[in-house]
């Protein structure tokens, strides 16, 4: 029996007749239309996903699809046979691919829907018309401003900084008078003052942007995101590896290189020169009408990071952080201003590092569990944040736990051979061919891999198990029939790519050691969120909402994540992935001071457990240690797909 | 007729006969006590003042003494015979000094009588005891911190800078949680917020100093006052030409200066190596039982300087000072810190640079009004700061007129040839005999004369006019019959020492140059108070008090003041020598809060008095560049000094 089988999407209207039992796939093809099939139509990938909008179709797989995407009609097009005449949407293929995995090089940012500068913002631009002095007015430059401001703006109580004195009398001349200020308006007061933060000749267009910044330092990468405050779009984002790598790894490492004579020093020196070399990089990424954005012109940032990143930012010593009973210098810093911290803001800038929980609980998490949602959650949450730092919040509206496990840069692309950043080049997404072990790759931008970044190693990870390259104990088969097993300089190897197919013309290859790194860092994670919520009681099945963030992407593939035993095992449905919730948390931070507030009431209300306390994180961590887990019982679609 | 005359004394007694109409100076001589006459017994120096307990005397002349030194018995030894037997109280020596000139290195600062620590100085120090952390409290250590300000010291609101977080965690630890703040504790605001200034480990000695520093900042001469904020006292001053004089004797020619390319900063920085130089010398001068003040003790600072001064020293420009219509940047410096501005005090030390009134009044004429007292007088006073901007008030408790102009370095023995500021070496007090046109000097601190300072100056001025070495228009009479007078290379000059006598080996002269600037100096000053007394109505008859302030000494000799024409001919009794009084105003205001509102006060309150805005001042002006005015009839003393 014959069906017609139409096709419609962007650009696409074709239809073909088919027989019975015909893939989707095939009939597209008949059609004329490529659907992309990176894992070779082996149903793994997801990425030939489209929606029957009319007719009868037969799903042999629904891999990849939550029960909400098939009754939305989705089926993936390699595993789905028709049975009646049918509509077929083909939605366009970047669409798909987001759903999945991401563009991981800019994040899409909405702007909260609420957001309205003029009623909300702490940072303002102000026209003032000051009357010229005279023979009969000698008042001074400050005290004439100080009288605009009161009689044109009603601010009472302005304060000005020597470095502002220096400049206002020639800014008024300039201006013939009239003149533009950035002001800060203290949120906290109650009795509110302000500051001034520049002042400009003449007055300024009301819509221009107004620059602020919102900084994740990562122990292993920095992000930021350039703010336009009178919109409170994200103009640009910038993101590149924490140059305090070079002298440690994880906190522990880098907090005993800064107690050393001078490391203190350095490592904030280290740290300033990455931020200040990304604002440079997100200005130059801002298309402007006219003229430029200089870093300069950045008049408020906003700073998350964990509690050793803010230490070392501001060089305050951190060594009480890894010492018992371990506590920080600081959980809450005061504002600085950019000439105080040396950061290559505005030197007035408003800097607000925002406040963290406990030595290993930072303004990352508090900032993440603003933007996750969880502090306003209805239902039992648990938040993940997949860093170096694998920290995890359980809890909702009610109540909040939290702690910190050292999961190692693994995830970031760092520590591993040929692990990358995911940026341009990065391998992304690999399948593996279950019959050849042939690698199919998907590179961020196009072109020749140069390496790994940490969703292409979760990815490649899963494959080389459910493959069988590797085993359960992280080992690879050397005995496997594929040229690309074999034995390198560390022990067994998997050649993801060969020489002539990269970019550097050397083999981009999974290690013995890399894999180790990859499951340690899965394994403390893993362990991490478990022994909390074992220690609440709460069981992993009650949480009703899992919420992912990390800095290496939007989206990371569950059932990869899963099959690894990075994440539980539990319908994807329940999982949501946030990308990088640090940075996401001093966006809505550096715009609403509700939203600050909010991060401070969380940075207060969070329970911290200290997992060195008892033996249970260390047995939890050793049974996480294997793929995906010494107890196969936690982890029955992974055994299930094994079985295939 | 014999007398017996009955000397006592400090180490005096003893009783001589002699008949009646002897000299009492003759007697004292007999008894064997020496009665210093510096002038030589011609009844002008007044230095031989004795008091009579018990007799009766007659007085030949009683110059230099006032009405009320008559009435309670003293009388000079050189003008006054017996006519009884007497008794004679011969006060010390130095006594007798310091109420006619001074030492002018150290003046002597009375404390405030109700000055007390406890109840009003804005900084404290404050022991805390903290708790230690530990695994069941893991609260970071600044939150510890603020926790014992609020429980032990009520302090809900402390902030702290970056600086301190730096080395709060080594400070705690040290101190075995035990520490000792200083703290600064903003006045001004209703709702105080404390700000911490230092942090020490251990439990502090109450008692010991907590250091701070009055400044005046001339536009000639830097001086300071090194104080115990504990106990009030001042433990050490110290004085010194302004930098800058490099770069321009008077206000004018320093802004000129500071407008050039890179001129702002090398102004800043000569000013700051002169404070930060004259910081190390009276921290050196303290005497302490253990250890040693370093300047990076001082916590608090109060400047006070002249707008140009204070602008200068804070980076800040100063063009539109001397352009019409002569605006400041600022009157009311808001409070900075050490690090700030780059004083070498303690970096987080609150620097308080007092406000002024306008762009020719400044802090050191609004302090000078506190200190001497002028904002609370009942009768209309004139305070006169004689320094190189002769700056004039004009007032009482209810209303005060100020006014200033340019009289140049002169007073404080700069731009003159053998000027030298009142320190070691520096003739500060010069006699001419009548007969011989030889003089007679006081060196400071004894020795060879290495030149003259300002009061030395006024004296040698008024000498050389009534021993008619120098005619009335200041021209050196040639014709005279002395080895001193001839012609120098710029005109006539006299020689005050010869070379043999000093301590250079050359001659130490006053030429006709230096005799234009002092006339110059002395016609402005004299044109600007007349003219400010003239402008608001009240005769300077009608002016009940006339303090003297300027930083050249404590006391200034008012007869060869008036003599010159510098200050104008009224009863003696009615001048009061201050010192300086602007230095003594910062004095005040670094300890007390209600002296630093007065001077807020004061510099609201006082109205100033554009001088060039009218022909009148350049008239007064050219009517004073003669010894001692050309309208003698203001000077009635002078013409009766100059018939003897």
């Amino acid at each position: 029996m014959d069906h017609s089988v139409t096709f419609t999407g962007e650009n696409i209207n074709a239809t073909v007749t088919v027989p019975t039992n015909t893939l989707l796939a095939d009939a597209a093809l008949q059609a004329g239309i490529d659907i992309g099939q990176p894992c070779g139509g082996q149903g793994r990938c997801g990425r030939c996903a489209v929606q029957v909008t009319e007719g009868e179709v037969r799903r042999r797989s629904t891999l990849r699809l939550s029960p909400s995407d098939v009754e939305a009609g989705y089926a993936l097009a390699c595993q789905t046979v028709v049975e009646s005449d049918a509509h077929i949407y083909v939605p366009p293929q970047e669409k798909i691919e987001r759903r999945l995995t991401t563009d991981r090089v800019v994040a899409e940012v909405t702007v909260p829907a609420d957001y309205d500068y003029d009623s909300v913002q702490t940072v303002k631009r102000l026209s003032l018309q000051l009357a010229p002095p005279s023979m009969d007015d000698q008042t001074d430059d400050w005290a004439r401003l100080q009288t605009a401001f009161r009689l044109q703006h009603g601010m009472e109580r302005v304060r000005c900084s020597v470095g502002l004195l220096r400049k206002m009398s020639d800014v008024l001349r300039a201006g013939d008078w009239q003149t533009t200020a950035i002001v800060e308006t203290n949120r906290l007061s109650d009795n509110p003052t302000s500051r001034l933060i520049d002042l400009l000749p003449g007055r300024g267009d009301d819509y221009a942007p107004i620059w602020g910044v919102a900084i994740d330092i990562g122990t292993t990468t920095v992000s930021l995101w350039l703010v336009d405050l009178v919109t409170g779009k994200v103009r640009a984002q910038a993101a590149e590896y924490n140059g305090q790598i070079a002298r440690g790894e994880d906190v522990i490492s880098r907090i005993i290189y800064a107690s050393k004579n001078g490391g203190g020093d350095e490592m904030r020196q280290r740290v300033l020169d990455t931020i200040n070399n990304l604002l440079e990089t997100a200005c130059k990424r801002v298309k402007l009408d006219e003229g430029r954005v200089t870093p300069d012109q950045i008049v408020k940032a906003t700073i998350a990071g964990n509690s050793t990143m803010t230490h070392l930012l501001l060089g305050i010593p951190a060594a009480s952080i890894r010492l018992s009973p371990f506590v920080t210098a600081v959980n809450h810093p005061p504002l600085v201003t950019g000439r105080e911290i040396g950061l290559n803001v505005h030197p007035e800038a408003v800097v607000d590092c925002l406040p963290g929980v406990a030595s290993y609980v930072g303004a990352d998490i508090t900032a993440g569990a603003l933007s996750s949602g969880l502090d306003d959650a209805e239902d039992v949450t648990l938040f993940i944040d997949i860093g170096t730092n694998g920290e995890t919040v359980l809890g909702n509206r009610d109540w909040m736990v939290t702690c910190a496990c050292s999961a190692g840069p693994a995830f970031e692309g760092a520590g591993v051979m040929n692990g990358m950043r995911a940026t341009q080049g990065a391998i992304e997404e690999i399948w593996i061919n279950t019959d050849t072990l042939e690698p199919t790759w998907r590179v961020i931008g196009g072109g020749k891999p140069k390496g790994i970044c940490g969703s292409g190693l979760i990815s490649l990870l899963s494959e080389a198990f459910i493959t069988g390259v590797v085993d359960k104990g992280g080992n690879v088969k050397l005995e496997a029939p594929s040229p690309r097993v074999r034995k390198g300089a560390h022990g067994g190897e998997y050649v993801v790519a060969w020489g002539q197919e990269t970019e550097s013309g050397e083999d981009i290859v999974l290690t013995r050691v890399d894999i180790d790194n990859l499951l340690r860092a899965k394994a403390a994670i893993y362990a991490g969120f478990t022994v909390l919520a074992d220690q609440v009681g709460v069981p992993l099945e009650g949480v009703s909402k899992l919420l992912v963030g990390g800095s290496f992407g939007k989206y990371i593939n569950v059932e990869k994540a899963v099959q690894i035993g990075l994440l539980p095992d539990l319908e994807w449905s329940r999982f949501e992935f946030l990308g990088n919730t640090s940075v996401k948390g001093a966006y809505l931070a550096l715009l609403e001071p509700r939203a600050r507030e909010r991060i401070t009431a969380i940075a207060k209300r969070m329970t911290y457990i200290e997992l060195s306390a008892d033996n249970s994180f260390y047995e939890a961590f050793t049974s996480a240690l294997f793929l995906p887990h010494t107890d196969l019982h936690k982890f029955p679609s992974v055994v299930e797909a094994l079985r295939k």
